[in-house]
Parts: C-alpha cells; sequence; structure tokens
C-alpha cells in the first residue's frame, strides 16, 4: 500500500470511529438511556455528525484523495478510493449547518415518535415528522435528481437505484403476491393453531432466542442482544456487534422472529474481514444485501420446515406443559401463518411485500409533496384497506409504527424487499451447492448457511456492488422469479391450494 | 453574554460533547460491552480523545480566547474564561501525539488489568503499567514542576494542590486515626456481628440499594444504576447520570455501601444547574469536592444510627427470616465494624485513610521513579504490614485492587480522603443549619442533607476553587479537626473506648 492510501485510511477511519461512537450513542439511546437523557443526547450526536462531516470535507482529506487518484493504486485500493470519493462527493453536496439541523431534528422525532406512539397521538409527532421530510427535501435538492427527489435519497442505502427501476420490479411481484393472498383466504387455514393463544412467559421466550442465536453462529463474545421498542442492530466492529429484540407475552413468535432478523443482520456485521475494518469495504455494499441476511434467517431459515423439526423439542422444554401436543408440522404452519394484519415487522412473508409496496408508493408522494403530512394517517388506511382489506383503528398500528420515517430514513423500505428477493437466489444457490443443506438443518447443524454466506456475501464487503455480489455469487442476473417461485411453491402446499 | 463569549462557549460545547461521547464509551467498556469489543474500542476513544485535543488548541478557539480577553467580561462569564484558559493552557503543553499514545496504552493497560486480575498475575499487568507510569512522567515532564514530578500531575483532579501541601494534613491524620485503631484493636468488638456470616441474595441487595438510592433524591428517570467490577459514576449531563454497583453474596454491606458512595457522586452530577452543561462550571471544582459528596453519603449518611433505625425494618423484608432478631443498633454496628482489611474500597471508615495515605506515598515514589514497578507488589506489602498489620495473600488484594492506576489515574488518591475531611466540615455545618437533621434522617426524610448540598455545593459548580467553597460553605477554614473529632467520637461511643 502506497503511503497516500495509508494516510487516506487513517483519515477515513478517524470518520469511521465517529460513526462507531454515534452508534453505539444511538443504540444506548434505544436501550439503556434514562427516560430524560434525550434533552441533551441529540446534541452530542449532532456534534460528531458534524465533525465526522467536516473531516471529509477538509482539504487535507482532498488533497489526499487527489493524490491517491494520481497514483491510480490497483485492486483494494481502487475500490476504497472510488467508495470513498463517492461518499465524500455526496457528503460535499450537504452544508454542515445542514447536518447539524437535520441530527437535532431527527433526535427530536424520535423522541417525539416514542411519547406519541403513547397515546396514539399522531398530531403530537405531525410536526415533527413535517419538519424531517421538509429536511428530506432540502437534502434531495443538495444531492441533485432527474426524475424524482426520491431518487436523490435512495442512493445513501442503494447506490445506483430509482424509483423508476425498482417499481417494474414491484409491479411485477405485486399482482401474482396479491393472487396468492386471495388464494390463500379463500381457502382458510389448513392446521389448528388454536394453541397459539396462551401467555408466553417473556423470560421463556429470551432464552429460547439466545439458544437460537448461539446455534446460528452469532458469537457472544463479539456481540450481545438486548431490548428495545423496535428492534435493530448496531455494528461497531465485526468484534462488537448489538442486536435487539422485544418480548410480547401474547406473541410466540415475535421476539424469535426479531432475533433471527437482527440474527442476520448481526452474523453479517461479524462476518466482514478483520483488516477491513475502519476502511470502506468493511460494509454491506447496500441496505438491500444488509436486509438479505436479515430476512434469510428469519424466514428461510427460522421458518422453515427442519428448522422446527430439530427446534419442537427444544422449545417445548422452554414452555412446559404448553406445546406438549404440538406438532414440528403445527409449529411450521403457525409460525407461517398468512394473514392480512396492521404491523409489518410482525406481517407473515406473503403479506410482507404489500407493507413495503405500500411505503415505497407514500414515500414517494410525501417526497414529492403530493401528500401532505396531516394526510398521511388517511393515505396510509386507505392503502391498506386496498391492499389487504383492513382498517388500522389508531396510527401507532398505522403509520406511526415504523422508526424509520422518524428517523429519516426515506429511501429505506424498498431495500427489504429486494433483500428478501436477494436472499431467495442465494438460497437457490445454496442448495444446489449444499445438497444435506436441509437435513444439516434439521439435525441443528447450521454452519453450511453461515459457511456460503461468509464466504459469498460476508468476506466481499463493498468490494462488489449489489447487482455484481447476487451475480458472481448466484451465477444469475437479478430476478424477483426465485422469491416468487419459492412463495408460491411454499404456500400452495401449505395451505393445500393445489387441489 | 458577548457575541466573544457565545462563540467560546459553543466552541467549547463542541469539547464537552467530544467528552459525553467518551463518557458514554467508557461506561460502556465497563457495563455492556462484548469481550472482544476491547479490540477497537480503544481506536475509538482515542480519535475522539484527539479530535477534543485539536479543538482546544485550534487557531480559532486561541482566537476566542484573546478577544474574551480583551473583553475582560464580568461574573459568571469571567470564571469560564479563566477555567477554560487554565484547561487549554494545561492541554497545549501536550502533543496530540502523546494524548493518542495514551489513550491506547489506557485502554490496553485497563484490559490487561481485568485479565490480570482473573489470574492473579502481577506480572501480566506490570509491563502495561509501566508504560502508563512511564507516560505520567512524560506527561508531568511537559506540564512542569518545581519540588516533585507528582505536582504536574495532580492540578488534573486538584488545582493548586501539591504533596508538599497534602503531606503535613496527612502527617496530623495519620497518628491520631492510628492511635484510634489501635485502641479498637485492643478492646475487641462490643456487639455480636455472627449473623453477618449468610449468604446474602444479590437481587435483593440489588432492590434494597436501589430503593435506598431513591430515597436518597437520585432521579431515576435521569439516571440508572448497573453492575461493573468495580463502582464508578458517569455523568453525561445532569439529565443522564450513570451509576454502577458491585454485588458479592457474601456481604450485606459491599453493594449497598458502594450504591451510597456513587449514589453522592450522581446526586452531585444531577445538581449541577442547568444552564452550565456544556460549559466548564458544570463541574466540581475539583475530585476531592466530588468525593466529598460521595464519602458523605456513604458514611455520614448510609453508615449512621439513624439511617438503620429507619432502614432496619426494610432490610428485614429484604431477607425474610435472616435479619428477624438483629436490631438497628447490631447493624449499626455491623456497617462500621473495624478491622485491618485488604481491600481499600470495603475498608472501614477508621482504617480508610490508611489506605490512601499507602497509595499517596507509593504514587510519589512511583512517578518519582524510585520505585520500580516490578517492587510494587512488595513495596505495597511492606507498607500494608506497616500501616495495618496485614500482608495481602495476592496481587488482586493488593496492588492490582484498584483500577485507578491501571486509567492512569496517578494524583487521584487523596481526594478521597481530603473529600471525607471536607464532608466531616459539611456536615457539622448541617447539623448547625438543621438542628432536627437526625430525626428527619430517622424518619427516612433525606431532604435536608440533599437541599442543604444542593445550595451550598452543587449549584455552586466550579464557581469558588475548593477551599473557597468550603468556606464559604462553612464559614470556616479548612482543616482535618472536624473529621478527627466525628471519627474518634463515634468510635470512642461504638467501642465503649472510654471506660
Amino acid at each position: 500500500m502506497s503511503n497516500t492510501m495509508t494516510e487516506l485510511r487513517a483519515a477515513y477511519g478517524e470518520i469511521a470511529d465517529l460513526r462507531a461512537a454515534m452508534g453505539l450513542l444511538e443504540w444506548d439511546q434505544q436501550t439503556h438511556m434514562p427516560k430524560e437523557g434525550f434533552a441533551t443526547r441529540g446534541r452530542v450526536v449532532a456534534t460528531l455528525a458534524q465533525i465526522a462531516h467536516e473531516r471529509y470535507l477538509s482539504p487535507r482529506f482532498d488533497e489526499l484523495v487527489a493524490a491517491a487518484e494520481a497514483e491510480a493504486p490497483p485492486g483494494d485500493d481502487a475500490i476504497t478510493l472510488d467508495l470513498l470519493r463517492w461518499e465524500r462527493d455526496r457528503e460535499r453536496r450537504i452544508p454542515a449547518t445542514l447536518v447539524e439541523e437535520n441530527s437535532l431534528a431527527v433526535t427530536a422525532s424520535y423522541q417525539a415518535w416514542e411519547e406519541a406512539r403513547k397515546t396514539k397521538d399522531f398530531a403530537q409527532f405531525a410536526p415533527h415528522l413535517e419538519k424531517v421530510v421538509a429536511l428530506r427535501r432540502r437534502f434531495a435538492d443538495h444531492y441533485g435528481y432527474d426524475a424524482h427527489p426520491w431518487d436523490a435519497l435512495v442512493p445513501g442505502f442503494e447506490r445506483g437505484m430509482t424509483a423508476a427501476l425498482i417499481k417494474p420490479v414491484f409491479d411485477k411481484v405485486q399482482p401474482r403476491v396479491t393472487a396468492l393472498l386471495k388464494a390463500i383466504q379463500s381457502k382458510g387455514p389448513a392446521h389448528d393453531l388454536s394453541f397459539l393463544d396462551q401467555r408466553w412467559d417473556p423470560d421463556a421466550q429470551w432464552a429460547f432466542g439466545m439458544r437460537v442465536l448461539a446455534d446460528l453462529g452469532f458469537d457472544l463474545a463479539r456481540g450481545r442482544q438486548d431490548r428495545s421498542t423496535h428492534p435493530f442492530t448496531m455494528g461497531m466492529a465485526p468484534t462488537d456487534v448489538r442486536l435487539t429484540t422485544r418480548l410480547k407475552a401474547e406473541s410466540l413468535f415475535s421476539a424469535l422472529m426479531a432475533t433471527a432478523h437482527e440474527g442476520g443482520h448481526g452474523l453479517y456485521e461479524q462476518g466482514f474481514r478483520p483488516e477491513d475494518a475502519r476502511t470502506p469495504l468493511g460494509h454491506a455494499p447496500s441496505s438491500a444485501v444488509h436486509e438479505s441476511q436479515a430476512r434469510l434467517y428469519e424466514y428461510r431459515v427460522a421458518a422453515c420446515l427442519p428448522f422446527w423439526r430439530h427446534y419442537a423439542p427444544v422449545l417445548r422444554e422452554h414452555f412446559p406443559g404448553q406445546l406438549d401436543n404440538v406438532s414440528a408440522e403445527q409449529l411450521y404452519a403457525a409460525i407461517n401463518e398468512v394473514s392480512a394484519s396492521f404491523i409489518r415487522v410482525d406481517a407473515d412473508e406473503v403479506t410482507y411485500p404489500l407493507h413495503i409496496i405500500l411505503r415505497f408508493e407514500l414515500e414517494l408522494e410525501l417526497i414529492a409533496g403530493t401528500l401532505a403530512v396531516r394526510d398521511l394517517p388517511e393515505a396510509w388506511n386507505a392503502k391498506m384497506r386496498a391492499y389487504l382489506g383492513i382498517t388500522p383503528p389508531d396510527p401507532v398500528l398505522g403509520c406511526m409504527q415504523d422508526v424509520h420515517w422518524a428517523e429519516a430514513l426515506f429511501g429505506y423500505f424498498p431495500s427489504y424487499s429486494l433483500g428478501t428477493m436477494f436472499g431467495a437466489m442465494f438460497m437457490e444457490k445454496m442448495e444446489a451447492d449444499h445438497p444435506s443443506l436441509w437435513t444439516d438443518m434439521e439435525a441443528g447443524d447450521f454452519r453450511p448457511v453461515l459457511g456460503w454466506l461468509r464466504r459469498n456475501v460476508h468476506t466481499v464487503g463493498s468490494r462488489m456492488k449489489p447487482l455484481e455480489l447476487v451475480r458472481a455469487a448466484t451465477g444469475r442476473e437479478f430476478t424477483p422469479e426465485p422469491f416468487l417461485h419459492y412463495l408460491e411453491a411454499k404456500y400452495t402446499e401449505l395451505y393445500r391450494l393445489g387441489g
């Protein structure tokens, strides 16, 4: 490595350290911070964000980038240079004052969101969301865009992605998923799931989730799990990765699904190469790739029949007397029960894409200004009725359910479904590479899954762009077909739709 | 406030924010961080320390200080200017590379200390301590000093203090404390304390400690308590103050004493004026003043007879069947039991100053280089024999018991005893101002204590220097006499030494 690249990496490393500190401040804010800590926490995060921004745009950083460009280094250095230059150029478009203003607004908005949820009062949250949306539009204006201001925001999560690229994919997926959902609804349940209607001790749920997390390969010497209102993952380094889950006594699977989902994120964060730490390489190439890992562990692993053939006896031990006559097949049917429901994170695999498409469409309108924030609850409910046939009784079950918009994460939602589709392609290839994949899982051995992902996804880091990574890992161009094929096959069998 | 002062406060505020983030990183490191998180944590803290250091020494900061000096502002602005100029001038003497080197060395040293304690192996820790001591000497050389290099380090905790000023105070205290200890040892216990020899459920200890903490006035919406190896307090802001305690099943009082001690620190941190946040005014004027609050709550509150007259029934409820025949007087005698023991933080009120004097003397020698680190265990044990008549069987019970030296806190230890002496002066005045003080406490009302401290100590912040604050609060010049008088009177009665 040249001296220039060494210095450039050191300069970038300081920015990475500031971001790691911000990660911890945000993790703490959602897990351990005393209630009134909000007053000053936003200020601290804003200062760190501002310093990171300044460092990116400092003359010294520019000099190093220019010197590195002149040297035109090969291999990883070339990718590193491309990534940090792209990030810098994007950062450069935003004035430091706007960064600070945004950071303070987001902290206040998060707090307002948490408070407003207690009283189910959208009006309390609305002024904060208006401010966040207005700030997003100002960001979009600074970034620049051709077709839609939303296109200016999405590259923060999916570089090179636009509304015009996503829409045809979603337009292909939606009618087939809608057809599947209608078939399921007209057929009705094929299994007796009345056992679900019990109280599930949160401590036992926690213990079972921790057991599964360790079995999946999450290293608890390099990470931990906590509780928070909305589950999330924060990776400070591959040696320090934090997940959260939530525990609901009325739901047998909610905590496990959150643990498996965040566990997928966490396994990814633990799987970056140690030597990529503090460089642009030690990250996912996009949010969709990150979500591919989360959705894969949530559904393809934790909601498959071999998983439940292995864990049914373990779950019975955790809830003595509550599951004695419940088979692995019933647990599998229960965790995959399809029903139109209000909450995205609790949504089943079939209705989930509809929740995403709804948010994608509303986001486009909010950012374009064709939908006013005050009209959001009504627009939300109208789409819920149209796509899922149900009307949320209050905003906590409607447009205030997700933390994303409160945290200014506009442009993120499509990543979940794109990620699910990437995951379906990974699974197809993984099955081909490991014919014993499902029998291994049934024996409680999840190493083939993690091994395949470590080799083909995790250790790649940001060395490839998302669609390149999908192509390299699977040998195919990106397509939603494997996802649709998997979904239709699985639920046709589960709901006996074929007959 | 002038524009100059507004800008200067904003510039200082950013440094305060970086320090707040470092506070959280360090709190997390000792409470929640996964084991292997150490690898990168030191790097993050070092980067933040370096940025804070750079900001202090930036030309912009210098310009603002010079402009403010020219304006010669009155009142709080004058004190703010004096404090931050003094801090800056001290910071300026240390090269940025040394700050970074020190920060990395301290993180490694803390880790080595924790690891070496597991195997009780001083040799494993020694190279790290040598590095820390060598770095302390380099810091002392940069700061400059007249009589002793230690004098260059102590102003970080006690501005204006020197070894030559402390030694006569300790020389006055030590013979009278030694005489008291010998009298106690020759007389023997006056109460049956055999009830202490039971197992005390850590969860019940935790619950009792949380109850006391709330009763003392610690606001749990603006703070929290966690567990750590070594109890400490971290205040990010008056709205976010974190204590830790430790739970030992074999000790009824260890957790409570830690909670009361850290609670004293925490009440102080919660008591700074909100408008002093992010300024040099919103801090204790010295470590001794901070320790005065901790030691006051630990001994003058949580180890007085009225406290136990109130809490004896509460404690009985927390340990059903274990304390049925134990009186408030026995609990009072038990928590104040005097015995020469190895661990400072578990030491009683009488032997405690001897632990401090031992450390003070060893520190002077380590920093002067007249004692080599490899000879520390032997020197420690020799002094333990001379002052307390006992020899630690291993370094965890000896020179590796405290985190301070591992964290480069040389110059801190005297603060505990100076603080105890300040606290004795505060209590003398508080008793005079509130004749019903002890009957209020016996009724479980601790508001008179907190109210007096809020008015006379907490809200003062750094507006006065330590000895000025003591004078303003008590109307007397600093003297160890009230401490010695209190100690002799209390233990003469407890051990019936009079007869």
